[in-house]
């Protein structure tokens, strides 16, 4: 079992981190220990990671790194990782006491070899030596880069601490935390801060203490810096196992080998990481909670059943990388409403439209490709209207199977919504542009914080234009309506969706209005973030709302329909899973076997009540 | 340089190829030179590939099948691979004979290490010794797998020829021809055939010859066969150096460790080729033609440009991989018409109706990344109406980049179609039933073949519904036009693009009539498949088939509107490039510099004549 710890704090760095772990666990072939020292923000985003990542023979522990800011923050520093660069130094305060050796990581490290060799070197430690390091590959330290550039003392050129080894009871017994206090109180004297954090303070003990440290093979931290001279270092090794890119201007940064140490990084941007839950050879019973269970039940399924795909989709556990991109949580208001939807990447164009008319927080599930996470980070990065919203939550939910798992992105979305209430949407719909302000007003008069369960019904129209002059008001979209550039939702293929939303009465009301359920109904609503989820077992086309709704109505919520909302379709080609459920019997089939389970369950939790939704779907088949 | 033979067929083993060199490359640090065995088929396809891979240090020459296969005919042979698996018995006759020493490699192997290691053993070899091979992982040659079962005669296991270390010169020197004729034929006097093709013939010569073969460590070959025992050989050497997916069941064979090996086989057949262009240390000035020209036209743009995406796209050499899937040429006939049409992953939903309208010949071009060529190779064995059609090509061009390079596939699809006309369509249309038959008929009764210049247009209808009955005729067609319920195309929103089909025209005409270019013309239409190519400079959303049709008139192709013909278009979402064009002003301003330079270079090529088309945009946009 090897240990690896990682301070780790902000979106940022939880993005890297995937990133240096899919290196390492590519070459790995042992069991890894990993010691996450961590900000709220990177501990809340990697335990979802992680737990459903279910890598075998992987065990990861939390650590709060808010513990470690009072030792460390008296220090003046000006690198760019701020208190947490910092935090390496004070690493044995935090880490369990029975830890006798770890290897500690930057995040901007990519592995191209296994980490075994890189542990393999605390074997050829002297007595004395505490901590392993590789040189800088920069004249930094040499103090010539510029005129009057005077850096903090270092043995020659100094070393680096993106990678180190650790060896933490040599150090408690060295009484390490006495001598890095006082070495760097004293340099404080005449240097008005760090440059580049722990490291400054690692180089002038070791300048001291010479004894202390074991210096590695450069190949372990091949530093892509502005100034580096790492051409020297694999020219002669010829075999790359660690690049440390540690410029700020990360993989942008000119260099000769440039190419090929972006595509070495590439690989592992792009790596689906679901590869990785292979079992390492030689260490079985490593599995993750959870994971065992669910190999045995995917086990189980029968490959030659018609509806195969269906069931294996739904014991599917997608990897979950919540807030994706920087995102600033809105303040708590009693009102207020988080727009809910999901897409894949056939909808990015939607989200500037949407983000238009929606000027409320959004929580908002993508179903995406590890390499199309990258692209999709790079679509928000060069868009105006998206990269200045921070409202929006974006969670990455990685592509596994062949059908459209459109509930348990839902349920992901929904579960990271932050507001006390929900406007469950999709994709394709833009709403009104009052539609925020309206229904956080409603919610207040309708004074729904109280007892009363309810679901408030946005009514749903579609276009069929492409370019098409979206209504300011109530009084435009009846216009448009009557003159037919507007129709009521999918009014011409399925009128039975919304038909109890009652449109004609809608054109009159001039308040809420409570509507009854009633066979396929489903309408777009705004309910307490409490809600029921929707049912994960209803993948690919179909029922998925409408077994959502008739949850509601089993649990009465009240349906009231708000006379001034709106949201309107925009037109799209048909899915791939709606193409799929025309032109396939056997999907008609599974699906019609799922809403039987589904059928069964509800009369199993709501006993005769749950009869009238079977009676009404009976019905509306002999009328059909 | 390390030198590896690989014997190649068909459309499947062109695939497979692919896979096996990623891995390979993934891992190598020398120079390579591909010797590759290939039918007509495959080396078509791998051509290509390799021209547009541009990987540095890497060499391929190919070597014509047929020129083998009178070699080795006269064995009767049972095993899958039918003659081509014999051939790598005769390779030292067609391999040159300067070449001492070379890997053999069946296209089923995966690399999991650094092929140079692999390459290492030839100086283990002792004197004699000529051939090195693994043992055989399964019982087969020890003839008790089942009853009645009596294999070919095999030193022990006898050993696996998947992975062969050849020493070529000796080889020649022991008179390796003669030898293993002699025992093939003696052994044939008993044995109907051979039922493992070469292993057979292989573990033949070497039970009466011992002495010439150098046997591997197991790890270099670990056989994932119905009843192997490899994993008595990967427990002990615990680092897997190639797998071999040497059972007919391929991935889904059962095993042990299936997943572990599933998982890193998959790793290479969705890895993007693209980042194995990397230049391997230590071997510089390995490019391939034309790759370096390219790097230094690249690291002269100006990333500050607000053009420099487009400018990048542009430069943007792309794999290609033509036929894909297995597919068989249309039997030449003087009239016959191709559909050529490209997309992505978001339009494979438009393939089936596609097929279900277009009963010819389809040459399509796909652009998309190696884990989505990998979905469509999935979605199209899914479904019985794709799997069935031979006549349609898909030529997967690798994504690069972050605009749709439309014209550079339509270049690609264009060029491999192989009907004497082509219909230029787009893949959102969906033709007439009877469009493939009226084509045909129109051409041979307009006499197209001689020397006449013309382009037979189809015109262009759309619809704005999911669900439509689409019209049997053209009497339907006018029918559903004056109800509202079609419309010709684009006739809401850019009437420019088909106004000189004149539509109304069209209603009453009973034979084809010409009409006159004028601005914007963007009809789809039937041409010789000798057509002018693309303006590839046209990538993204914006002017790429007008600038197409500007050729052909100024190329003076007579425009023909053919009174019969016509085509629908489908409702989809607008694609990010539209969106972009519509949102981002720099966008626009990018394309109208690629308009300017694409009238500027028309100029330069048809002097006055040109004129016509700059003065007629001029017009249009004044009168705008």
């Amino acid at each position: 079992m090897l240990h690896v710890a990682v301070v780790c704090a902000g979106y940022n760095s939880s993005r890297e981190i995937v990133t240096l772990m899919k290196s390492v666990l590519f070459y790995r072939k042992n069991p890894l220990h990993l010691h996450l020292i961590t900000d709220a923000i990177a501990r809340n985003i990697l335990e979802t990671l992680f737990r459903t990542w279910m890598v075998p023979a992987v065990v990861v522990s939390f650590y709060d790194a808010e513990e470690l800011k009072p030792l460390v923050s008296w220090i003046p520093n000006k690198h760019y990782s701020g208190l947490y660069g910092l935090m390496k130094l004070v690493l044995p305060s935090i880490l369990p006491l029975s830890l006798a050796r770890v290897i500690v990581l930057d995040t901007d490290v990519t592995f191209s070899s296994d980490i075994v060799e890189l542990w393999a070197f605390f074997g050829h430690f002297s007595d004395k030596q505490v901590v392993g390091l590789v040189e800088n590959q920069s004249d930094w330290y040499l103090g010539n880069l510029w005129k009057n550039h005077r850096p903090w003392p270092a043995l020659g050129r100094g070393f680096n601490t993106g990678v180190i080894l650790l060896w933490l009871d040599r150090l408690q017994q060295t009484g390490w935390e006495q001598v890095w206090k006082l070495t760097a109180k004293r340099e404080l004297l005449t240097q008005t801060a760090t440059s580049l954090a722990d490291q400054d303070i690692f180089n002038a003990v070791i300048k001291e203490h010479p004894e202390l440290v074991h210096p590695l093979p450069c190949v372990w931290n091949v530093q892509l810096s502005d100034h580096t001279l790492a051409e020297r270092c694999y020219l002669e090794a010829a075999d790359l196992k660690v690049i440390h890119w540690n410029s700020p201007k990360k993989l942008q940064v000119k260099n000769k080998h440039a190419e090929f140490f972006r595509s070495l990084h590439l690989t592992f941007l792009g790596y689906d990481g679901k590869l990785l839950r292979r079992e390492p050879f030689g260490c079985p019973n490593h599995f993750p909670p959870g994971a065992e269970q669910l190999q045995q039940a995917l086990a189980q399924l029968d490959e030659e059943e018609p509806c195969f795909e269906f069931r294996q989709q739904q014991l599917t556990v997608h990897r979950v990388h919540i807030t994706f991109l920087s995102y600033q949580p809105p303040p708590p208001q009693p009102h207020d409403v988080t727009l809910v939807a999901q897409l894949s990447m056939d909808r990015l164009q939607m989200l500037e439209a949407l983000c238009r008319h929606w000027p409320g927080p959004m929580s908002l599930a993508l179903y995406l490709t590890d390499a199309e996470a990258q692209q999709f980070l790079h679509f928000v990065d060069m868009s105006p209207v998206l990269s200045v919203r921070k409202d929006v939550a974006y969670h990455v939910v990685y592509r596994d199977g062949p059908l459209y798992p459109v509930n348990q992105l839902r349920n992901v979305a929904l579960a990271q919504a932050l507001t006390p209430y929900v406007f469950l949407s999709d994709i394709d719909f833009l709403p009104a542009y009052s539609l925020y302000d309206y229904l956080r007003a409603s919610i207040e008069q309708l004074e729904l914080g109280g007892r009363r369960k309810a679901a408030l019904v946005v009514p749903a129209f579609e276009t069929l234009h492409y370019r098409f002059s979206f209504p300011k008001s109530k009084a435009e979209l009846l216009t448009l309506l009557d003159a037919g550039s507007l129709h009521t939702f999918r009014y011409h293929e399925w009128p039975q969706g919304h038909a109890s939303t009652d449109y004609s009465r809608w054109r009159e009301a001039q308040a809420p209005y409570r509507v009854q359920w009633s066979a396929h109904y489903e309408p777009y609503v705004v309910v307490p973030r409490d809600c029921p989820r929707y049912d994960p077992r209803f993948v690919g086309f179909g029922w998925n709302k409408v077994a959502h709704i008739i949850e509601l109505d089993a649990q009465e919520y009240e349906f009231l329909v708000l006379p001034e909302a709106f949201s309107i379709h925009l037109p799209h080609a048909p899915s791939l899973d709606i193409s799929r459920f025309r032109s396939s019997p056997t999907y008609r089939d599974c699906l019609q076997a799922l809403k039987e389970e589904f059928h069964q369950d509800l009369s199993r939790r709501y006993g005769s009540a749950a009869l009238k939704y079977l009676t009404a779907l009976q019905l509306s088949r002999s009328r059909a």
